[in-house]
């Protein structure tokens, strides 16, 4: 496992490949879920390359840009069964003094974690463009987990052309539901404990749409929420009900329909989805 | 030469390629400008590349998309003999319904041509972003007369870390020294016959500086503007003394500083530049 710290390095290295290449980027502190990405990308590649860089453009002002969890060593032990290649580049190597250009997809980024989070994804297209173009994957692997991210990823690499294919891998869970997350690791024990809730409640979805015919979302969210707000430590920001495409919601579960949420735990925002219909 | 309409097209042709590929993106309605981007394409890579796109989206809601001058079959006949491919593909093909994703630079685009043409270099970075991706590009060449678009694209390039390198070639000119422009051809007689003052005003500002060694920007604007003034068809829109990287406005020409100007004859409008000290 080759790790480098610069863009020239990888360009460099990059440039000796002779095959396919499966990429995986993250901000790091990894977890079971990007596991399953690298081992995905292993797989199916000659070559996997996985990034570690906490983003700070994809951050808002007041949001947790610098308590991210961060370990590095950790990461990189976790990785080296899997891994050809990590780049862990500074903030300054990616966004050098005077960096002034931007990737931006509108439409689907003004809705949901879009809404919640202004320039988020501004900031996560960018980099995901910067790091696509240096690393020159032949496939990139995204967890479904993030799901608006998967979908504005995809639009920006259909729309701009880019060279590679975009592969989605299921959400992988603790035993008791709980979606992996680095940002798991901010809920203190009781609240750990409540956190499956918003499982139980994509849970309850699917019964309802697969096994009852429910296609009411009116009803369906009926029940999601009773069921969320029987615990107590749990504060409901969105349920929304979206066509898996475009994004926009909708009153009926007919087409492929993203049920996704946001739930807070004192100051930690989970994130959970399921697409059904 | 094989002319190819679709993005698939070009990129399942472009997977064929072994060698370096120099591309010169155009609007069509080709001059001697752009051939001499298209012999410098040819004589320094394995393969040369021209796409023929007029790109919609560079162009503001006042100015001349429709009218725009268009003539595919001697833009074909033009390149036959320096060129590989040709891409011209439909403006469905590069802007399908529901296109949504934007690159832009900052900054740089809010002066000059960017600050008289809202919305333009948007266009532009979006559009070559696009082309690059498509066509992958060892090499992409660009005409100086397009100063800042040079500029604009570089920072692009760089920013972004797209995998290949800008290269920009010199202003080629009529005889009497008006730049080379598919745009000339909206000139009336008259209007041609004085649009060489442009081009009068920059070399008198090359004396001033490299013979008489004058630094002063509000000295050299001066003799420019009166030297101008003396054509009566020519409504000066800007001339802009700028230092050649950041295009931020000098008053002393010291460092490399982009001398340049938009001249209006009539609703036509003519811009040209020069780099001095």
């Amino acid at each position: 496992m080759k790790v480098i710290e610069t863009i020239a390095g990888i360009k460099e290295l990059r440039s000796t490949l002779k095959g396919t290449v499966g990429f995986v980027p993250t901000m790091g502190y990894l977890h079971q879920g990007h596991i399953s990405l690298v081992k995905q990308a292993k797989s199916e590649n000659d070559f996997s390359a996985v990034s570690i860089f906490v983003n700070p453009t994809q951050f808002g002002p007041n949001e947790d840009f610098k308590t991210y969890p961060r370990d590095m060593k950790r990461d990189l032990e976790i990785l080296e069964p899997y891994t050809d290649i990590v780049f862990a580049p500074s903030t300054k190597e990616m966004y050098p003094e005077k960096y002034d250009t931007w990737v931006e997809v509108k439409g689907i980024t003004d809705v949901l974690e879009g809404a919640i989070r202004p320039g988020h994804f501004k900031g996560v297209t960018t980099v995901v463009n910067k790091l696509f173009n240096i690393v020159l994957p032949t496939k990139a692997y995204f967890g479904q987990k993030d799901a608006q991210q998967v979908a504005v990823i995809k639009k920006m690499v259909k729309d701009l052309n880019m060279p590679l294919e975009i592969v989605v891998c299921p959400t992988i869970r603790e035993p008791d539901g709980l979606a992996m997350s680095s940002r798991n690791t901010y809920l203190n024990p009781e609240q750990r404990k409540g956190a499956p809730v918003l499982y139980k409640a994509l849970q309850k979805a699917k019964v309802m749409v697969t096994d009852e015919g429910e296609k009411s979302v009116a009803e369906i969210r009926l029940a999601m929420t009773d069921l969320i707000k029987k615990e107590p430590l749990a504060n409901i920001e969105y349920i929304s009900f979206a066509d898996n495409e475009t994004l926009k919601e909708v009153h009926q579960v007919k087409q492929p329909t993203l049920i996704s949420m946001a739930v807070k735990f004192g100051k930690t925002r989970l994130i959970d989805n399921i697409v059904l219909g």
